[in-house]
């Protein structure tokens, strides 16, 4: 096994998010559930993106966060997801690269429009999401560069792109390209509506020992587990994998490897803004840490400080200098 | 002359911002004069781009930006400019709209691409504009709906328009539509830059009487005039004038009417962060206030109001709800 010369590969839906600000009334009036990511197709995202008010545009996605987020860390991060060949394609491809992310598959003109993901912020900093795929679902294994995932110390993947078949299909012969080359494989449940979708895919995943780190937050451990006791739910699913990080939004988070286990608070914060990414960029300051050689804490730590910098701000991705704010943490 | 429908009709270039931080080596790299709005072609436009660090995008253009400040004021405002149909040009009409300004011009499929400016934002909250006009450049006079136009208590529009002929022409014929319907004119020199390729057109247009409402920076003013002396420039253009409004940054703005003249400090602000849309959102409540029949100093009250909101946040266009900023001022 050769050093690798990526430390985290990404593979996600490529998204450009439209954030725009909304009130409670407003979230009623459409029916939407507070604080969930919801599917919607391309009417519906036409509908809704008229009734919204003024937005603004940058490039999201889960797992293309957590890409940005790494390279701003300073680590060597790279990012599989399908864009279109139109403007936010474009726009979406300038801001992984410039963030300096190596973004590995080429843009198609058969495959509709990029992804956006329509973004309601309430006064309390929820945002409320309104995914349209596009292209992004139209990711094909044959565009997945197998020597690449191969050449990277972790695999990271989202569960939101369990949902089409042609990129699951795509990610799971990287998960394989990944374990024959002896690398990590990393896995977040993204949301509680995909672990309802998709709770045997996912539980199949980790009896096979497929999964090396598992990310959720609180309410993803209980959907997985059913589970509405935390400390019931983290041990037994701890119990199932190798390695289990639970995020817990204000309360800090946790991680547990076998015996060992680690907590650190949040990160104190001057205001809540915008939580769009906070788990994103929980995940990318972890597995930087873990890509490092760190310990559980100190990656636990890194993880705090990158989630508590994109909440201040509209946005999932990084804008203050991440690696500043790790200090000696990343040495 | 019946009343009118709308308070004001802004027409200027249709622009999307593309917003980045920069530091001042880059600006030297890149051989970028801080603070300046220079005009670029498509390969110029692409090639910085790709120079660029990650962006976000919002709907901008000067005379956009104020008729946005204007409906977030509570007037009725309008806009005319040219988009192109393509993933930027719905953005930019989504989000006009959604301000809730009358945008008055059909996209077009045969201009190019929709106008977008690259806006390099340094520390010290400049902001350095490279604009690509694409489609905004193409407006046209007979797509300008002059009936709207005379149903507008004040026409309003930008110096920056002024580049190309297509659209001089169509300005020429709003504002002879405006003035035959005995409506006021007003007019922003926009950028130094701007004054020098066209001191003799804007000075024709002044001494022509076409011009009721003149809009100045100090460093326009000077241009314009060529006296180094602000007290100079100032009593010079505002006897050319019915009424000239200079803004001073920092030091707050100052309007003449012939005898009559009237000052207002900056309003405090919190935080610096982006000063792109001062001068829009200061043209916005100032004519917010005329439009409503106040005095200067209320009007330049309102006009230091919004400019303070808008350069509080990246982005041009108002986030804060400007109406309740503005509290009795506009009863």
């Amino acid at each position: 096994m050769t050093n690798p010369s990526l430390d985290v590969l990404c593979i996600g839906n490529a998204i450009v998010d439209v954030i725009t600000d909304a009130n409670d009334a407003f979230l009623a009036d459409q029916g939407l559930d507070k604080g969930a990511m919801r599917l919607i197709d391309e009417a519906e995202a036409v509908r809704l993106y008229g009734e919204m008010g003024p937005g603004r545009e940058v490039s999201g996605g889960s797992a293309g966060n957590t890409a940005a987020g790494l390279a701003a860390l300073g680590l060597r991060a790279g990012f599989i997801g399908q864009v279109a060949d139109d403007q936010l394609g474009r726009i979406y491809a300038h801001d992984i690269e410039a963030q300096g992310v190596e973004f590995l598959v080429p843009a198609r003109s058969d495959v509709g429009a990029t992804a956006r993901c329509l973004i309601l912020v309430t006064p309390d900093a929820q945002r409320t999401m309104n995914t349209f795929l596009g292209a992004a679902q139209r990711l094909r294994a044959a565009d997945v560069d197998l020597a690449r995932v191969a050449d990277a110390a972790i695999l990271y993947f989202e569960g939101y792109l369990w949902d089409p078949a042609e990129p699951r299909a795509a990610m799971e012969a990287a998960i394989d390209a990944a374990r024959n080359a002896g690398r990590k494989v990393a896995f977040t449940l993204s949301d509680t509506f995909c672990v309802e979708r998709h709770r045997d895919g996912f539980q199949q995943l980790i009896d096979e020992g497929r999964i090396d780190i598992l990310f959720a937050n609180e309410a993803e451990l209980a959907a997985m587990t059913g589970d509405e006791d935390f400390e019931v739910g983290l041990t037994g699913l701890a119990a199932q994998v190798p390695l289990l990080v639970v995020t817990r939004s204000a309360a800090g988070a946790v991680a547990v490897a076998g015996d060992e286990r680690a907590a650190v608070a949040a990160e104190p914060i001057e205001r809540l803004v915008d939580t769009t990414g906070a788990g994103d960029l929980f995940a990318a300051g972890f597995l930087a840490g873990q890509a490092r050689g760190l310990g559980l804490e100190a990656s636990l730590k890194l993880g705090a400080i990158a989630a508590a910098e994109v909440i201040q701000h509209y946005g999932a991705r990084p804008e203050a200098d991440l690696k500043a704010l790790a200090g000696d943490l990343l040495g």
